[in-house]
């Protein structure tokens, strides 16, 4: 797409921090880190989110997360990583170009990406699990 | 893994709020939900993190999540949805047991899971890729 700039910055077209690069991926730092070395796992198509992307690609973006681990925890000197993938502007998306987090953490600093945590409703415990089968 | 609560609910040994269930994966509804119908794709076989796991394993896990999502949309009426997966203590990973978070997210009530951006420094954008590409 024309106008998306994961689109131009997957591509090349617009310089990054690129980390890695293959035929599908571009592996860039992101300019807003939740910690030192967040990055983000670009595919080089235009999907919006997870809901449209193939779910081999969608795949495939994990694999080399997962690959890129070891080098980032060795790089960095972290102790752990979160993966997050958000979909649609209710859930903080702010680019609608399909994108993989990888953030770095570091023991003492907490989670970049961090939530409290409710109670699971008792009517909950069977109304959701029967409502999302049916659509199943 | 014997002491494991993940490999216990998964294996059914202890009932929970499942949503979805085949040979290789449970989805259940998270007790500690950040938002209504939060729920936990796990594996069924024992690996701590995204390290440990194969990668097909990890992939079939993202690609059951992508299945779940048009299902779970309908059934909560949610605006979007937050994918997280936790590694280490250090990021917030309280089961050593893979699991990868669906957090639903719904208009006018911001992610579940947020973080304040911070700055990509100009040495990082230089040092950090030059770091992880020599590991790759």
């Amino acid at each position: 797409m024309d106008n998306c700039i994961f689109c131009l910055i997957a591509k090349g077209d617009i310089p990054s921090a690129t980390l890695y690069e293959d035929e599908k991926f571009r592996v860039i730092l992101d300019l807003g880190p939740a910690a030192r070395g967040h990055a983000l796992v670009i595919p080089k198509e235009h999907y919006a989110d997870l809901f449209e992307i193939p779910a081999d690609l969608a795949a495939e973006a994990v694999k080399l997360a997962k690959r890129l681990l070891p080098a980032m925890k060795e790089a960095l000197s972290c102790d752990g990583f979160q993966l997050v993938q958000n979909n649609g502007e209710a859930a903080g998306q702010t680019v609608s170009h399909y994108h993989l987090h990888i953030i770095p953490c570091y023991a003492g600093k907490g989670p970049g990406a961090a939530w409290t945590p409710g109670e699971l409703a008792e009517e909950d415990k069977t109304a959701i699990p029967e409502a999302v089968k049916k659509l199943l």
